[in-house]
Parts: structure tokens; C-alpha cells; sequence
């Protein structure tokens, strides 16, 4: 993963961030490096995610993979699909890996809106489906609500669940005593390591494994990029980049875009959305984060980014290689120049002329690049993602950790479907109404 | 479709709208809707897309539909699949419409990411395939890039590709040339219909109507939304959701997020984020549109929302009815609340304590209902958010119906390409670079 932040700088644009400034913000760098070393070699809460490459078990979760009943041993067909149950860390760490990689067949159930569930249920293979469940706490209402679901529609088709079923869970909780009870695999959560920071275990590397991914060449692209970490942002393409984001943010970029060029990216987003939001996004601060697709949204949100108001930086993500298609020739004349390139040179064009676009409206954008979407690539950038973000929690001075402000829609929630007596459910019968028909 | 603004009130929460604020802006939003009305009637270039329901014309929609010969007469089987072949406002209208429907089979290429195309093509039944290419000009680089492809990949498969498409597009240009060249079946672009604008005419109906959805009844709800406009603010749904948007952004709400509890309006919330970022990002101005859905982001953006910058304001979208799912008892004790509820009421649980929990830390939100996401409500919905930008633009003082920003990076990407000598890409190749590896 390397980074160019050429279209930041102030020379470039108007509120890009000058030399000077990066060379005082560096000392910031270094110091907050030094705290994010010993605080990983530490393993405190949080920080143990940025060990993770060393620290997870990649042979544990070809086991309990390898213990799933219905697929055991590995001798027979793998399954034909893979269902994760979960929500929010517990679902796009996963999400991400496969699509990135370019696996088919994971399916999520990350959502509890009865028609989408009803019909993917309908649609997929059950007795070919290995359900992989994942909740820290075991009690996300969720996922447990969604995972009764499925037990249902697999008992109500004559497949066996408790055959097909992998439960990725804390030390203790519902979802704990379920796997105990019915003796099912089961994977840890990572101690120490909040959801959203969790991709590089079990929790995001399940289901790619599952599917023939290669997760011990993800998690040495990860190791790749905790050897990368040093303590200058000139030095350190992940800090490089939280530094920059960070010292727009100061200079008004409020909002982030992150817009990857290439579909397998496209939850990518998704995941460094939640990553930046829950991670920074309190105390009235943070950066928003913007989930873009180049070039598809050149043709909806670039005139905004272009022309709107003055409080966004683009980040445009690319892989250097992939595998590419030819345009076949064309007589109509006013497109023959498209006819003999290709669909990868068109792309790659269009990314420039966007980076460049920006940078002549005096819009400051950021370069991410990766040699190729594969395994080691894939880790590589999730690695440097997470680290750039523990980076800029600290020099914003938050709690980077924690994400408290979803804890009073929780108790609501719950409050309102019986679960307990909440404060918050009442409150929620007191909603003002003004409404308009 | 109805508007609840109890939550964007200055009496709910400290950066709302005040009644007194309300009641004179209610005057502007008199003047605007007459020179709306004028201009609809005039059918000006724009302000003609909220005649659409009344303009757009079904029977041609369902005639060119009929006459692609692979499909022809209605009385075989109609396509497996219907591929749309076009990029932002030529592809989202038509997404948002089929998914939101619940219509299987669309598929869209709106980007030209080769690893996705080859891939998309390789899956499909190419000879079940109708083919959907849109683009107003017939010049859209990525569209056509993609369309010589289809065609070739359909070639390679012993497909005859010109008995399978269909070429919705302006009255001049490559594709229309291509057209009447290989007497393909067309529809035209509506006359003074900005693309983002068009879902409610044959770019944004066609794949529904070949897939068997009833555009009529799609168009009815849209003229439903159009008998709703009201000179008033406190009569109309439409108006309502702009002005209070508009207000809020005044008060410091610069990000409007605009979050559906409906797996089936993900796509519409796309369409949501092109109507709004290309119809108000001008001149400086604009409110940045943030993509979200519930009860997904829940566990993802939430804690940004509630607990980050007050920059923003989140509309909460429903159906107030829809088909559920219960959810099975369970004998976990801790879960016991679950069971025996359903994911529908799940669902609106969560609905309301988000839009409870958002209050409750001051955050403004709004609240938008249909009845049912059924096709009247779908046309209602549609046309609804459609007035509403228009309005938006003009209290805000913006050229609504023009995106001038883009064409930069269109001349600079052409130029790259080798298809004319352009200004543009020339300063794409003397980009500053500061690279960290």
C-alpha cells in the first residue's frame, strides 16, 4: 500500500495542508507512535487489533471449519455457501474479505427486514449452507433473532442446523451455552479487539476461509503492513494518510470520501465507513465518513464533490494490476476511440481525470494504491486502514475504542419489545409529533 | 407518503427549526411552488420531469419492450434477465424502481471495472438476456465501452445480440444511428428530463416493465405525488421534507443522511444521494447526502451520528406495512423476548428507539412514511423526493437541473484516451506528486 498525498498539500490547494505544517504535525507522529507501540506490545484494549496478524490462529479456524458436520473432514465438497449472521463488525470484516478476493458464495444476513430475509432464505441451497453466527456478546438482538430464524427454515426444510452450523462468540453468553449445548465449532472473539477492528481473525477470516481464500497470505499482507508502521508520517504510508486526513479535517474537511475504483471494493467502504465512524466519530468530533464506487459515481456525487460546499477531501483507492477486458473496435465514428483500449484503461483514466478534476477545482484528494487485490494485498490495506485510524484517534484525542453512543437505542429497543423495563422505551412513546400528510 | 418533522423542531432539539421560522419560511415556499406550477406547466426544461406522470407514455414503453425480437410478441416466455447498460441517472432510477418492487433479474453495468464485467457476463444466460442500454447522448464513454463488449461477449456465445436489445436514448447520436442501423426497438430520453430526474419515464421503467411490473401503477403514484403539491409547507408532504432539509441546513446541518429501514430502498437511497448531490452541490452550496441503511448502520454509523459533529440531520424512511416473518420461541433465557415477536416488529423497534435515541442527544431527524413499498407507493415516493429537490433548489437559489462540474474530468478522461486533443489532459499529467511507500 503506498499513498500520494500530492493533491493535499497547500501548493496544490487552497485548504491542503503546507510542509511546515506536516513537519510539526510529524513530531505529534512520532510521539503517538510511540504510545500505539508499547499499547500493542501491551496488548491494552484496542490496540491488541494491530497485532492481530501475529496474534491470530489461522489453524484454529480451518478447524472448526473442518468441524462442521455436514462438510467434516475436508474430504468431501466444501460448502456451496457460506451465511454469516451478524451486524455491524460482525458481518463487513467478512463481507469485505470475499468480495475483495473475489470469492462467491458468502451470503449475510446482517439486517432483520423480514422480506429480505424470507427471500434469501428462499434462495439459497440450505442443506449446502454452512451458517457461520457471529456475536461477541452472544445476545445482539439482531443476529439471534435473524439466527432463529434460519434454524427454522433449515429444521422446516429436514436439514439438520446443528450440522451445518459454526459459532464464532465470546468466552460466555447465550450464543456460548447454544454451541455447548448442541456441541457446535466454535471460533473466539478476540480479546481485546472491538468488532469493527476485528477482520483479521476469525471473526472476518471465517467465511473466506471457508471458501478456499488463502487467509494466512491476508493475515502476512497485515503483518506486512504492522512491519510498515514507523514513527514519521513520511515513512509510513498508514500514518501518512491519517495525518493528512487528520490535518484537513482541521482545515475543514469534515467529511471523508472514501471511493475505491473496482466493484470487489465496494464493502471495503462499507468497512472503513464503521471503521471511521464508531472509532472517531464522538465528543462532537470526527470526520463522516462518505461510502463512494468510481467511476460509477463521477455520474451522481462528483459534481458535488467538485462544486458543493468546501468541507470534503476524496479519498481514491486503486489496485495498479488487475485482470483487464478488451473494447472491442467500433465503426460509429465518434467512438472509435474507445474501440482496441480497454475496460481497465477506461477505468484507469477515469480515475486520474477525477483526482485531477478535484485538484483544478482546488478540492484536495488522496491516492491509495495497492499492487493487486489479492490475498496479500487485501491485508495489507485493512492493516494500514485500522492502523491509520488508531493514529488519528489519538492525535484527535478521543477514545478510540468505544463507541458509547449506541447503547441508548439498545436498551430502547429492547425496552420496547418487552425484553426489560428501560427509561429509554418510555421515552421513545414520548416522541413529538408533527406530521404531514 | 406522509412527513413527520416533530424531531427537526427547535422545541425537540437546539439546532431545529422554530414555528415562527417555519411560518415565514412557509411564504417562500408560496412564491416558489407558483413559479413551480409555471414553469411544470410550461414544461421547462427541468421542471418538465414533475409532469412525468402525466407525460410519460406506457404504451410506447410496452411496445418497444414487444418488438425485441427474442422476446417478441409477449406471448413466449419474456426474459430471464434484463441487463441495463448505463451509468448514474440511466441506471439508478431503473435499479431503485425493480428493487424497490421486489422485481428479480436486473442487472446493471454502470461501471467499467473489467473483473465485475467479465464476471457479470460470464454468469448470466446471455441468450434469456434482454439488453438495456441507456444514454441520453449516446456518448457516454463508460456506457458504450460496456455495450461493445456485451455485444462481442454475446457474439462469442452464438447470440444474436441485436434481437435481444433494446436503446432508450435522444433523438440524435451514436446510439441512435446504431439503432435505426440495426432497426433495434427504442425509447426516447423525455424531452428537458435531467437523467437523474428521468425514473419516472422509460429510463426508469423499462427493465420493470419487462420484468413484469405494473409501471402504470407506478406512474399513478407519481401523479398522486403530484395532486399532492400544496402551496404550503404544512399541506404538503414534498415541501415539508424540503424546507425543513433546507432550514436545518441553514442551522448548521450540512450531511443529510437519509437512512431507509428496508433492504428494498438500498437502491434508493442511491437515487436519493444523485437527486440531491447533483441537483444542489453548486456554487459552495449543497447538503452532502450520506447513504445509510436500518438497522444495519445501527451498529455502524450511529455513534458518528449521535455522538459526532452536529453537521448532520438523518431521515428515517419506512414502509408502515409489509410482510413479516415471526421469529421462533426460544428457550434461551436471556433471548426469550425474541421469540414468539416477529423481525417486522424487530424492525420498527429499532426504527423508533434510532430516531428516540437521535432526539434525545439533540440530533434532528425527520421521519418519512409510505403505506406499503408497493407501486403506487414507490411512484409517491419518488416523485415526492423529486418536488421536494426541486423546491430545495430553488429556496437555496441553485441551478437545479444542470451538473457543469462534471464535464472537466468527461474532456480530461477523453483525452487521455487518445479521443481529441483536450486542455484537460494535459494537466492530468503534470499532477503533483508526494508519495509515501
Amino acid at each position: 500500500m503506498d499513498v500520494d498525498i500530492g493533491n493535499a498539500l497547500a501548493s496544490e490547494v487552497a485548504q491542503g495542508v503546507s510542509d511546515a505544517s506536516l513537519e510539526r504535525l510529524d513530531e505529534r507522529v512520532y510521539r503517538a507512535h510511540e504510545r500505539i507501540e508499547a499499547a500493542v506490545e501491551d496488548r491494552e484494549f484496542g490496540y491488541a487489533s494491530l497485532a492481530l496478524p501475529e496474534d491470530a490462529d489461522p489453524a484454529a479456524l480451518h478447524e472448526a471449519i473442518e468441524s462442521v458436520d455436514a462438510f467434516a473432514g475436508g474430504t468431501g465438497p466444501g460448502p456451496a455457501a457460506v451465511l454469516t449472521v451478524g451486524i455491524g463488525g460482525s458481518a463487513l470484516g467478512a463481507e469485505t474479505v470475499t468480495t475483495a478476493l473475489g470469492l462467491r458464495g458468502h451470503h449475510t444476513l446482517d439486517n432483520v427486514d423480514p422480506v429480505h430475509v424470507r427471500r434469501l432464505l428462499d434462495e439459497l441451497p440450505l442443506d449446502e449452507t454452512l451458517v457461520n453466527v457471529v456475536s461477541r456478546s452472544g445476545t445482539t438482538a439482531e443476529t439471534l433473532a435473524n439466527f432463529l430464524v434460519v434454524r427454522e427454515a433449515m429444521e422446516d426444510a429436514g436439514v439438520d442446523w446443528s450440522e451445518r452450523t459454526v459459532v464464532t462468540t465470546g468466552e460466555s453468553g447465550p450464543l456460548r451455552d447454544l454451541a455447548d449445548e448442541h456441541d457446535l465449532p466454535t471460533c473466539p472473539v478476540p480479546e481485546g479487539v472491538p468488532g469493527r477492528y476485528s477482520a483479521l481473525s476469525a471473526v472476518g477470516l471465517l467465511p473466506a476461509a471457508a471458501l478456499g481464500g488463502d487467509v494466512e497470505r491476508v493475515l502476512r499482507g497485515g503483518a506486512a503492513g504492522h512491519a510498515a508502521l514507523e514513527p514519521s508520517l513520511f515513512e509510513c504510508p498508514a500514518y501518512a494518510y491519517a495525518a493528512v486526513a487528520y490535518a484537513l479535517e482541521a482545515r475543514g474537511a469534515t467529511t471523508n470520501v472514501m471511493m475505491p475504483y473496482a466493484e470487489a471494493l465496494e464493502p471495503f467502504a462499507e468497512w472503513f465507513a464503521q471503521l471511521w465512524a464508531e472509532s472517531l466519530g464522538k465528543d462532537g468530533l470526527g470526520q463522516t465518513p462518505v461510502r463512494a464506487l468510481g467511476a460509477t459515481d463521477q455520474h451522481s456525487q462528483l459534481q458535488l464533490y467538485r462544486a458543493g460546499r468546501r468541507d470534503k477531501f476524496v479519498t481514491l483507492v486503486r489496485p495498479r494490476d488487475r485482470d483487464d477486458l478488451a473494447v472491442p473496435e467500433t465503426d460509429l465514428e465518434e467512438l472509435s476511440y474507445l474501440g482496441g483500449g480497454s475496460l481497465g484503461e477506461l477505468l484507469d483514466a477515469e480515475f486520474e481525470a477525477t483526482e485531477a478534476s478535484l485538484a483544478a477545482a482546488g478540492r484536495p484528494n488522496v491516492r491509495l494504491e495497492v499492487d493487486r487485490l489479492d490475498a496479500e494485498g487485501v491485508g495489507r490495506l485493512l492493516y494500514g486502514m485500522e492502523a491509520a485510524c488508531v493514529l488519528y484517534g489519538e492525535l484527535l484525542g478521543v477514545e478510540t475504542f468505544t463507541q458509547p453512543a449506541v447503547e441508548w437505542g439498545k436498551r430502547a429497543a429492547r425496552g420496547l419489545l418487552g425484553g426489560g423495563d428501560f427509561e429509554e422505551a418510555r421515552e421513545v412513546a414520548e416522541k413529538a409529533v408533527r406530521r404531514i400528510e
